[in-house]
């Protein structure tokens, strides 16, 4: 099956798309209502370039929502059930979001730019418009906009060489999920220790758009001694790794109880926050579902186009989210949504996938430890 | 320029998916989270099969916000800055939702279904993470929710044979944007005189995401003597009939001033409404930019890429949003927004395409009038 995405003004262009244009993207999906590359038309090359050297991604698509003001922090801290405690400037922070209900609606990462500046740098739903009606709602005195900021992402082992050529030393110091304001050769920007792979990088926050195609440049021209190339998140790597990707992951009403986020829900902080009740109540009780990782047989699979439905003793038990063959597991792998009851370990699950169907089983996360290298 | 949509568990399919490839979708864009056919590869043959025909759209992609509950209709009434005081069961009504700054953030048709259920028809954006999060700050008792209903269109002058071979002759009485709660052969669907296009038609809502299938066949053997044939939304016919497209004719700060829907903006109600008080000031001060017609020389243009910068003696003065060459204008035409000052008929523009630069004037709109015929 394949389609071409319909080109025109309605989706929104990266500041790197014509670079990503030019240096063959060959998928692209639309993410934030923007075109966001996916593949560059070699899976495999993707892949090894990084878990072995280092790729670039253009991340645009990863939308900044920016609160300014006098009630920047307390709307903040209104807007996630996370304890933002420690919450210093040039510290990120993972924050899932939820509604009124506890249903999670993104899981953005919290830059502390300045005392009453924050950005969310947030996953595919629209953030931008909630946190608008919250805080008119509520009375906050802020502003709530989408600043001119796009991520550019250097992932792998080797970029930490990259940026340290680009930008010098100082990045080997910058701890992880930590960020500092900068710029290279008058570029504004924001360099990152963070991304979405577990192979260590960094994400550049280009702060002028008009810039895209100079920043893209510079990035690659650094990484060629590295062998850089061109990548986007990479959907096997996530996988094996247990990065959760909200949308396909996620259901529209899932918690972040089921998804395996409750480390990040701190029900015992005095003051109160979007969904509080609905997610002690889903404490108490304990999720319906859990999500989890499987391994099944046959050949090797790649991207599902849909969920699959997964039984377990012919009992409807949950969808499988995402498969693919990995790597370095060297067997077909996956993430389902199960019910809790057919969520343990060693459950035996049974699916019908577009073309074929399988037999697997509950396996522990991550389904690749961090660290595991391609066999040879 | 084409890249392959990736095709993946995150973006939800419609019911009318498989119906869709199985009759040669060529082009897919993402819509509400959702895969949208855009084209089947021949523009020519399904712009005729609109204006002389018949065509069958899958725009269930175009989902739906459930408003049920005791203060459903008071929360409908603040949602958006029409007055609703004619607002009958059965009846359909233009809504456009603003934000607490008059900004526009979509612009669905509301659908009463019983005195306490409402349903958003939603162009693409997020609104319903946003009437949530409304609905729950303001302490309204209502149910927010996504129903399972699936519209797909049913457009062009034989629209309404079909429609009728299929649920009888009622139909016809239908008015426009009046709709029924009806079934066929036992699939559950809403029935509507409505859809994207200024052709006439009807949109059935499938109540039962199952039945797709079943729909479309359903409704493809009704069409077969009428010559009926899959299409999507179309570009063409939408610019030369001035139908509003969010998002690609509108910026993300736009009003509905600039946008040419002043008439929905009720200012004199008594009661409150979201955007209130930022729109009075819009409408005092007069919109800063205009939503205008334009015709162009050069060779035939499709769809363009970006928005294109627009300049009138020199300046800045806006952007071109949407292009195609009219085949009942037999000439470029397109729709910009420019500011006040630049947007009165017979102003002579300057813009650069992707492949070329053109000169145009501002004309008057709608660029085509309804009942305009296409040359032989």
């Amino acid at each position: 099956m394949s389609f071409q995405i319909a080109l025109g003004p309605r989706e929104r262009k990266s500041p790197f798309y014509d670079s990503t244009v030019t240096d063959g993207v060959s998928h692209m999906t639309i993410y934030n209502d923007m075109f966001m590359p996916v593949s560059y038309g070699d899976i495999d090359a993707e892949y090894r370039r990084l878990m072995q050297g280092v790729a670039m991604w253009d991340v645009a698509a990863e939308r900044q929502v920016e609160i300014q003001g006098k009630d920047a922090e307390r709307l903040v801290r209104y807007l996630t059930p996370r304890d933002l405690k420690d919450c210093a400037i040039g510290k990120g922070k993972y924050v899932p979001l939820c509604d009124h209900e506890g249903r999670l609606l993104n899981d953005p990462v919290l830059l502390r730019l300045e005392d009453d500046r924050f950005w969310l740098s947030i996953a595919d739903s629209n953030v931008l418009l909630w946190v608008r009606a919250i805080a008119a709602e509520g009375g906050f005195d802020v502003s709530v906009q989408e600043p001119d900021v796009s991520p550019l992402a250097i992932q792998g082992p080797k970029a930490v060489d990259v940026v340290v050529d680009l930008f010098g030393g100082w990045v080997r110091d910058l701890k992880y999920f930590w960020f500092r304001q900068t710029e290279l050769d008058g570029i504004p920007l924001v360099v990152a220790r963070s991304g979405w792979s577990k192979q260590g990088g960094y994400e550049l926050y280009l702060r002028d758009g008009t810039r895209g195609g100079a920043l893209w440049d510079k990035v690659k021209k650094a990484g060629a001694a590295y062998g850089i190339g061109p990548g986007a998140p990479n959907y096997i790597e996530r996988v094996e790794s247990g990065l959760l990707s909200y949308g396909a992951d996620t259901m529209p009403d899932s918690t972040p109880y089921e998804v395996g986020l409750e480390k990040m829900i701190d029900l015992d902080r005095p003051d109160d926050f979007i969904g509080k009740q609905a997610l002690a109540r889903v404490a108490k009780e304990g999720p319906a579902r859990r999500l989890v990782g499987i391994t099944f047989d046959g050949d090797p699979v790649s991207t599902n186009e849909h969920p699959w439905s997964v039984r377990v003793d012919g009992h409807i038990a949950g969808t499988v989210r995402a498969v693919c063959h990995s790597p370095r597991r060297a067997e077909n792998i996956g993430i389902a949504l199960l019910e809790t009851k057919y969520a343990d370990i060693g459950t035996v699950i049974e699916f019908k996938g577009e073309k074929a169907s399988y037999k697997g089983e509950v396996v522990p996360q991550p389904l690749v430890p961090p660290g595991t290298p391609i066999p040879e």
